[in-house]
């Protein structure tokens, strides 16, 4: 689920009354779930973003029909006004209270040393710290959204139970706008339209979270590649490639063996050496710069690899482009020296905000994360990092946010949090300065005092990863890409048969000029043409008949039904093709 | 090794010749090396396809100095003109004559049940088959070239020997132009290349095999990526990408776990799953074609992919960028029906021609290449996929020759090997047809009778792989390559450091053109400058003095040294674009 940005997002106290209300519906929603199922064993029920859920382990799996029941049973409650009852028990007490409840058992175990308290509305009980309403009386505007399975701890070994999401607001009216946005957010959900408009699929049989980029994905993709190279090399960056394995004994210098080690895959043997497939593109590039002794009158360099990694990510939280195991970053490392150091986060800044105003994102967050608990490298090198930093967004004017402990185990990071359309945040552009790899693996110039001195890495991203872009444009567009990147630009539409052979002509000449386009040559009827491509979300559709074959000419529509009227092909050209990067 | 392709190469009688007494000038340089190595254990001496080698197990390593010593050696055997004879023995007898030798042991163990011979000329015997020449008097111009280490019989787990190369030709004539030829082949050697003009590397650290593709280099890279996708999506191609792991089952499946097996990678664990890394990119493109019910009138699918593969070489037959571990194919798969086939491979074909011409290639041989012993699907389908082959061969007016038994598992293919300017054979594109995967995955579409039909795959690449590929262009160019692909096309020369703010605005100018160029702001002298950029093998040095800045030209010198003389910025900026792909 991801947050929707609703208003309470920035007034605490109205985030905290949210809260208390949104668990207590989850008791509620508890206890007519017992009403209705006497032997349900309880898992966990807390409040999450815009709402809440419940995990209970039921003889059968619920309904629609279900969920409007329990509904029904929780207004009765609600409509009783039960108050919230707190009480503190002793730990033997607790386990006599919840005998019949094994998962509520298994969490009273592991709460030894603590003051155990049970909450209790009607005829229901159960453990729980708090805070709640008065009363049951209090829920105002509640819903329930949808039922999914969910592991016992999110643990695959361990039974899977069924969760029950709902949601509750102060008013109706909330509640409503709330719903109008959920419903917003599903029409744009990129799994749903990455399958209808055919953009890409991932497979059981390959394996979960990789991701296979169709045609139409693939173009969309390869265009924001396209114009991601040719805006770095203005800027100054050179592009390279590195390869997808190297020897397992590269991360044990670099330190991902000891402090990344949960999310890098098994390692392969290969002669006998053992190598993994590369969770970050760094290494590669560090082994390239190390090739030849480097002069300070060389640096910076600005190295960018459209690098694809692996990285291990539980099954459970994989979520269509947005969290993968594969994925393509959109990458590079910068060389440079102490004294440059800020001249190039401050370049690299500039460069985010141009992306980010390309592709059409006017608002986001910025977060700059300090030093995690497990860190490499000395606390003065993290001050310094640090420090740089802050100073550069200071220096750019841009307002950010600490999220402490947060950095990356090797330095600490500037992360752009990007917002869609409708307000959700994705993760964007990330900004890391590193003086750790540096030193591990020896990385240094030699200085105008002709001594050698230790280089500082810059590790960036201005997109993030092309398969979390891609899931973001397609839920900040709704699929309706802008024109320069729709995997297909103009629908061809020939009236009757006797019109596809100009329109077939048409086709190739716009082909030679870069114009992406298809034939639509069924035998259906226009109308039925024209809506298709519109769903298709293609920009135009250029309806061709007898009209138009006479005065070498198309009529030419928006997607969104506006009619453009017939015009040269010429023109319609100049036209598309004015529709340039973020244009 | 590389053939050199020497006028023996198309005449067998003279091949014959040229083996017979290159096998006997082995034998020649085995006695010399006995005579002054009494203890030396003796491996093999076989004729290879420009020379000879033989392996040697010696009390110390070989120098240049022995080398000559051993030349002279032969040449007083060869002047002592001693009869080559030939001697069939009993099995025991020749464990007798070589109880010494221990290599020689283990091949006569290895010759049981057939008749050995042993050839003797002068004081030395050799287990041989032959042939020989009459005497060593026969043996005319040779020469040694070098020695390398080689592991007793290729492998890693036996002692590693010394091998002596060397040649042997009918005129001293002839040997000279092959030493010429030697000469050049080693002028041009991509590796060496790679290097002096900074293009790639590869590291023990990483791994062998495994390319690290520096700016330069990956410019170039960059440049023919570019042009392949724009004429792939010209001639009605679309671009994918795939993931670089997937679940063994998959190549289980296909038939790559059974009959590729000492090519894959170790598989790695992914919640108690295996996956590997990918040696081929067809299953993917398997899977995404079955994500959805497809039509007759949707095909064909033309789907390529710069697919990054890997698989396991043996680290001896590693050589540079021209045999590695992990590489990216210029890959496509079409998926069409059996009446669309030829009309498939005829097009590829076209391209591959294209392709060569457009890089410079005019010489390439054509090979068909046949069943192999290990192979999947019946003789009838095999058959027909050959038929195919050879029928758009001839209809397309293309000489072939066939390579037996060289085909893949899964059918036939067509190998087009390119020569390069000193007459090198490269394997260039390639062309499969392929009825067993779609058999193996049930890949089909619904034909026009409603019914469902197993689709044909092509798999084809059209320049081969991207690392391969490279070092075929550096060889040819001698590293010096077209302008259009030249990593650098312009070095400024300021003539002193008052000319240098001139020369960035030229250069920024130029960069903003696409022209790739670089400023040599060195307090040097200019030709010092203009020689460095030479060898740097830049296609244009603008030298920027007083006049040039008062004029607002430049003055512009070829790399071959000619002086082009000043002109003004734009003429310059046109006469670079003009010289596009294939120009």
């Amino acid at each position: 689920m991801w947050g929707l940005n609703m208003p309470s997002a920035n007034d605490p106290d109205k985030r905290e009354r949210l809260d208390r209300m949104r668990h207590s519906a989850a008791h509620v929603m508890a206890e007519a779930v017992q009403s209705l199922f006497p032997e349900t064993k309880f898992g966990i029920g807390p409040t999450i973003e815009d709402g809440f859920y419940y995990d209970f382990d039921l003889p059968r799996p619920l309904t629609n029909e279900d969920l409007a029941s329990i509904e029904k049973i929780m207004k009765e409650i609600i409509a009783g006004d039960s108050p919230f009852v707190r009480e503190e028990v002793e730990h033997a007490a607790a386990h006599r209270l919840f005998k019949n409840q094994p998962y509520k058992s298994e969490l009273i175990d592991e709460l030894a040393d603590q003051t155990i308290t049970t909450y209790r509305q009607g005829a229901f009980l159960d453990l729980c710290r708090g805070p709640h309403v008065e009363s049951t009386g209090t829920i105002k505007a509640f819903k329930l959204l949808n039922v999914a399975g969910a592991y016992w701890r999110g643990d695959e070994k361990r039974p899977m139970l069924q969760r029950i999401y709902g949601t509750a607001f102060e008013t109706g009216e909330e509640l409503d706008q709330y719903l109008d946005r959920l419903a917003e957010a599903a029409r744009r959900d990129h799994r749903k339209l990455g399958k209808e408009l055919d953009l890409f699929s991932l497979h059981e049989e390959a394996g979960p979270g990789l991701v296979h980029w169709h045609p139409k994905g693939a173009t969309v993709r390869r265009l924001i590649e396209d114009f991601w190279k040719a805006e770095h090399l203005k800027r100054g960056y050179e592009v390279v490639y590195t390869p997808h394995i190297a020897k397992v004994d590269l991360w044990k210098t670099s330190g991902h063996w000891d402090f990344y080690r949960e999310n890098l895959y098994s390692p392969m043997d290969i002669d006998g050496q053992l190598y993994i497939i590369k969770p970050m593109n760094c290494l590669g590039h560090i082994l390239m710069y190390k090739s030849q002794l480097r002069s300070y009158r060389d640096l910076p360099f600005r190295w960018a690899e459209l690098g694809t990694v692996y990285r291990y990510e539980r099954s459970g939280v994989l979520h269509g482009l947005a969290r993968v195991r594969g994925f393509t970053q959109d990458d590079a490392h910068i060389f440079c020296r102490p004294d440059q150091l800020e001249n190039e986060v401050t370049g690299v800044l500039e460069l985010a905000r141009f992306m980010m105003k390309t592709f059409g994102f006017a608002e986001y967050d910025i977060m700059l994360s300090t030093r995690p608990d497990k860190a490499a490298g000395t606390m003065e090198i993290w001050e310094l990092a640090t420090s740089t930093l802050k100073t550069c967004l200071e220096k750019s004017n841009i307002q950010y946010q600490i999220d402490p402990g947060e950095g990356v185990f090797y330095g600490p990071k500037i992360d752009i949090k990007i917002r869609d359309a409708i307000g959700h945040q994705w993760q964007g552009p990330t900004i890391q300065v590193d003086f750790n790899l540096p030193q591990r693996f020896d990385v240094n110039y030699v200085g105008d005092d002709g001594k050698e001195h230790q280089v500082v890495m810059v590790h960036r991203t201005v997109l993030g990863s092309m398969e979390r872009f891609m899931a973001c444009l397609v839920e900040h567009y709704a699929g309706a890409f802008p024109v320069w990147l729709a995997p297909i630009q103009a629908a061809l539409v020939p009236i009757a048969d006797r019109h596809v052979p100009y329109a077939r002509q048409i086709g190739h000449t716009l082909l030679q000029k870069a114009i992406r386009n298809k034939i639509d040559d069924r035998s259906e009827r226009m109308n039925l043409k024209i809506r298709e491509a519109q769903l298709e979300k293609v920009p135009y559709m250029l309806v061709i008949g007898d009209r138009e074959m006479a005065g070498s000419q198309v009529a030419v529509r928006e997607r969104s039904g506006k009619d453009l009227g017939p015009m040269a092909l010429d023109r319609f050209i100049e036209m598309v093709q004015a529709q340039g990067a973020g244009g």
